[in-house]
């Protein structure tokens, strides 16, 4: 079931999307659980089944084109990022040291994020906006100290993620990448959250990035130094992970600041990020 | 006027500490402004001067030695931190660079923090937890792309902060800290906020860190590379601040690790950081 966050009518809500069958279109849950306002309510409060329930007796009543698309998740919790992953990656920041022990993992704000749909947001300080496409986990149970055969019980879906990033905000500084990371409005999370039941082996996904039709990304986590599971057992050892707590699980390589020269984006560009299990999220760039 | 978080008969609630004068102790606010369910919705809500109104006029009816001081702000916004600041820090790192242009900015999470009076945790995975002594701001007024010569305006008062690291997990990967600086409970934050008419320039605020009563760390904001203000101007270029927001502006030289050979952190150990005009934020330590 594919979860999403939505305004329409003037109204934020949420729901459920539809997208095969003879009826395609959204599902408005809003108002229907008590107490819970919007989805990040729902994951927090582990009430998901509840709306499935509610979900599996319902039609849809708006189209799907017809809705603006919302991050998926609202308020999400804690939002770890893991850098450096996929095959190839580490050969990419070509300083003839060996891949670390560990992953690199850096945190984001949601206000860095917006919804399917709409566009990023260029600043004029930088003209260096490059996109990351990444697989996007997120949590519904918590837990600290996660072994990882248990990882996968503690995820409620997997949603999409452009980790846009300012690159020469990123090298601001030594230790960190916080600063390029972290620009209102520079990514995208989307367009829904689909629950675990509709993914097989997190191995199989193919996921892909194409800006203006022509593929840049293409890779699946099978390449991956630090897989899925591996990333929960581990961040779960140095903090409890909570329901709505997300995780952007890396990117392959093909970001525009590994091309020579550089390919950054620039308004007019569109970028779409797709695991076929997952779906598209698509976003256009303009300038603020 | 100090503003805290507590707990005191098994209730969880805020108000303001009286520490002078002939009636010290703890001035309840809780339920007294509609709408406002802890410190945090206080501060988001802008409505600081009406507390202060309110407790203008009352009487502290607990004692200080009566309550359980919870960390001062109990949901903060995004939590900031500027590393490698004060004078003769980048020397530290002996790795023969120089410092960089710009700070180095890591993110922790709520999480990571208990409040005053209350131990840090060393967990089973590392004997390396450390102390690091800072002053907090804490944002009382949003804003974007502020002025350094406006960024005073923008903060509502100052805490002190012990930004507790496991130092063994801050080197598992080349780009960043955040595994080493977010352990549940490795830091804390306290013992109130003090409101900025009580501080006068920053630069004359003097910052010492003791453990066991033997002192470590003693700098002021003067010999900071990146002063306050500028902080505050330098992060709201690339996102938005808000009320409730924090930012740790940095630690000085003499932390654990420093030493040869370290001075890591054990169970019985009593850390105090502390600035005349703040309080002092006292820790102990004990194992998880």
């Amino acid at each position: 079931m594919k979860f999403l966050s939505y305004s329409h009518d003037g109204r934020s809500t949420f729901g459920v999307a539809v997208t095969d069958g003879e009826h395609t279109g959204v599902i408005d849950l809003g108002g229907r659980l008590d107490g819970v306002g919007d989805l990040s309510d729902l994951l927090a409060q582990q009430r998901l089944d509840e709306a499935r329930a509610i979900a599996d007796q319902a039609e849809p009543t708006v189209a799907l084109d017809a809705i603006t698309y919302d991050r998926t998740l609202p308020r999400p919790g804690k939002i770890f990022c893991i850098g450096v992953n996929y095959g190839g990656r580490n050969a990419e920041y070509r300083d003839g040291t060996d891949g670390p022990d560990k992953p690199s993992v850096f945190v984001r704000f949601p206000s860095s994020f917006t919804g399917h749909d709409r566009p990023l947001v260029r600043p004029p300080e930088s003209d260096q906006l490059d996109y990351e496409g990444e697989i996007v986990v997120v949590i519904g149970t918590g837990g600290r100290r996660i072994p990882r055969a248990a990882a996968r019980g503690h995820i409620a879906g997997l949603t999409l993620g452009n980790e846009g990033t300012i690159r020469d905000w990123v090298r601001h500084a030594k230790f960190n990448v916080t600063q390029g990371k972290n620009w209102d409005a520079s990514g995208s999370i989307g367009p829904w959250m689909v629950t675990l039941d509709e993914v097989g082996d997190f191995e199989h996904l193919h996921l892909t990035t194409h800006v203006n039709g022509e593929l840049r990304q293409d890779d699946t986590p099978a390449t991956m130094a630090y897989p899925i599971d591996y990333q929960i057992a581990y961040l779960s050892t140095f903090c409890t992970l909570e329901p709505g707590d997300i995780v952007f699980t890396g990117t392959p390589t093909g970001a525009g600041a590994r091309f020579d020269p550089p390919r950054f984006l620039v308004p007019g560009d569109t970028i779409e990020v797709r695991v076929p299990e997952i779906g598209t999220l698509r976003n256009g760039v303009r300038d603020e």
